[in-house]
């Protein structure tokens, strides 16, 4: 059984990150830069804001995190964005999910200016993935093709099923396993005989937001398993959608909770928002 | 077993958008504009865009064709395109496919504005449709969906298949059946073993484009099959990607070439053309 653990990965992502940051610098004269919102005090967000910080400084680049109480407006906080939009100096923003329920999703994916746009959640950039155009992919499901890719899992004619179908991972990663020829299965709540489908799964990626959910009788004898739940147990251990003891007898590949999606999800980020400061820089020198 | 023939549906859509396109142009003292560029002589894009605009001139909208010879360059097209963005009397815009080769899909797909994208080719349009939010959404596709309301084939937590993967009917065509809560497999070229996979459809659609490549073999007794596929015999018979006579005798519910999806495509044309009006001159008085 080989277990699919995102290090040696992740690693490869942030040198190559690293040393473009560098070429970058050089060449522009100055650094590539992040900018993150973070709306009230939600502890797990203020985590994972502090950590996106953390890394693109170790990679060279610039970041701030603009905070706002939970009070905000969304008017507020959509004028802040407006403003990074315009700022040449700003190359990637994001918008730190979950926000207050007064912000309504479906308004505040078009807020980030596709350029800019680096956890790819804008409108544009769906329909560039999946209609197969060149796009900026969302961290998450760009992660795991890197994660199988690394291992060597072979796509083309085979079967996958996704369990999930939320915008951020389900449907860019049926989007992205198409697009690498794999036959896709898309399952999710309303899906009878679950079981059954995911069984014809050569790669089963599970994103379901559920702990536990597929065991060991889910698996077809061989198969991959990709794991992107994470859920914290009474005793305080991460753990995932996926029982990995059982299914780890079946499968002839898993990818581990943690040390698996997660620091994969992480690094993309990274890479696509060196990606949008050469993009721009470049479309810059071009019009000069 | 149940023939869903496209007539009555498409004849009430029809009805339904000759009302509105009588309201609006009693409301705003205009008639609501088509304008669809077609580029070279290819005699079934001629056809095909004479019916667009026959039809609407019909259902009391206005209408033009732009032609220009196969040798006008992508820019000149362009700037025709951008005129019409601009022009306040032009609601819809479309341009006829196939074009010649030095025309470079990625890049024609963002020529017209997502206001006026009647086809809902953008990929604003694609983008939005796969995150669930409201758009325009492409007719064929769109047209697909009527005909299962309105022969009331359900559709959550069935098993759909989908054969083909373009940007224009499969792709779109397995977003919306996710939105309707389906199970979706999408299957393509480099699917294996596309039998076993389309034998456990309640759902069929078949948009290969291969002409009589789904015999009885393939249906789920009881299925329901849609087929997309449309191609002229040897005799000059129309016919289809599905072997009706043998597949009809295991189906439940079987869509005909002709007079099934076809017509259902020119008339959510119509529909989305009429909607794009409203939206725009509702958007005007909005802001006046």
């Amino acid at each position: 059984m080989l277990l699919l653990t995102a290090k040696p990965v992740a690693e490869k992502i942030r040198v190559e990150v690293k040393r473009r940051v560098h070429l970058f610098s050089q060449q522009f004269g100055r650094r590539p830069k992040l900018s993150v919102i973070l709306v009230g005090d939600d502890n797990a967000s203020q985590i994972y804001t502090q950590r996106k910080g953390e890394l693109a400084l170790q990679l060279g680049m610039d970041h701030e995190t603009i905070t706002f109480p939970k009070s905000v407006t969304p008017a507020e906080v959509r004028n802040r964005v407006q403003k990074l939009n315009q700022d040449p100096g700003v190359d990637g923003i994001l918008i730190q999910r979950p926000l207050p329920k007064k912000f309504l999703e479906g308004d505040v994916l078009f807020w980030i200016s596709p350029e800019k746009d680096v956890d790819a959640f804008h409108p544009q950039h769906a329909g560039e993935l999946h209609l197969g155009l060149p796009t900026f992919e969302p961290c998450t499901p760009a992660g795991i093709m890197e994660l199988l890719s690394h291992y060597q899992i072979s796509i083309q004619g085979k079967v996958a099923c996704v369990i999930g179908r939320s915008p951020i991972v389900g449907q860019p990663m049926a989007a992205l396993l198409l697009k690498a020829d794999a036959t896709v299965i898309q399952c999710h709540s309303k899906t009878q005989d679950l079981k059954a489908l995911a069984r014809q799964a050569d790669i089963l990626i599970v994103a379901a937001g559920k702990a536990g959910l597929v065991d060991a009788t889910y698996i077809k004898p061989g198969a991959t398993v990709i794991d992107v739940g994470i859920h914290r147990t009474s005793d305080g251990k991460l753990t995932g959608d996926v029982l990995f003891e059982e299914v780890a007898q079946v499968a002839s590949a898993i990818s581990p909770v943690p040390g698996g999606v997660g620091p994969m999800t992480l690094s993309i980020l990274m890479r696509n928002t060196i990606h949008a400061a050469e993009i721009r820089e470049r479309a810059r020198q071009h019009l000069a």
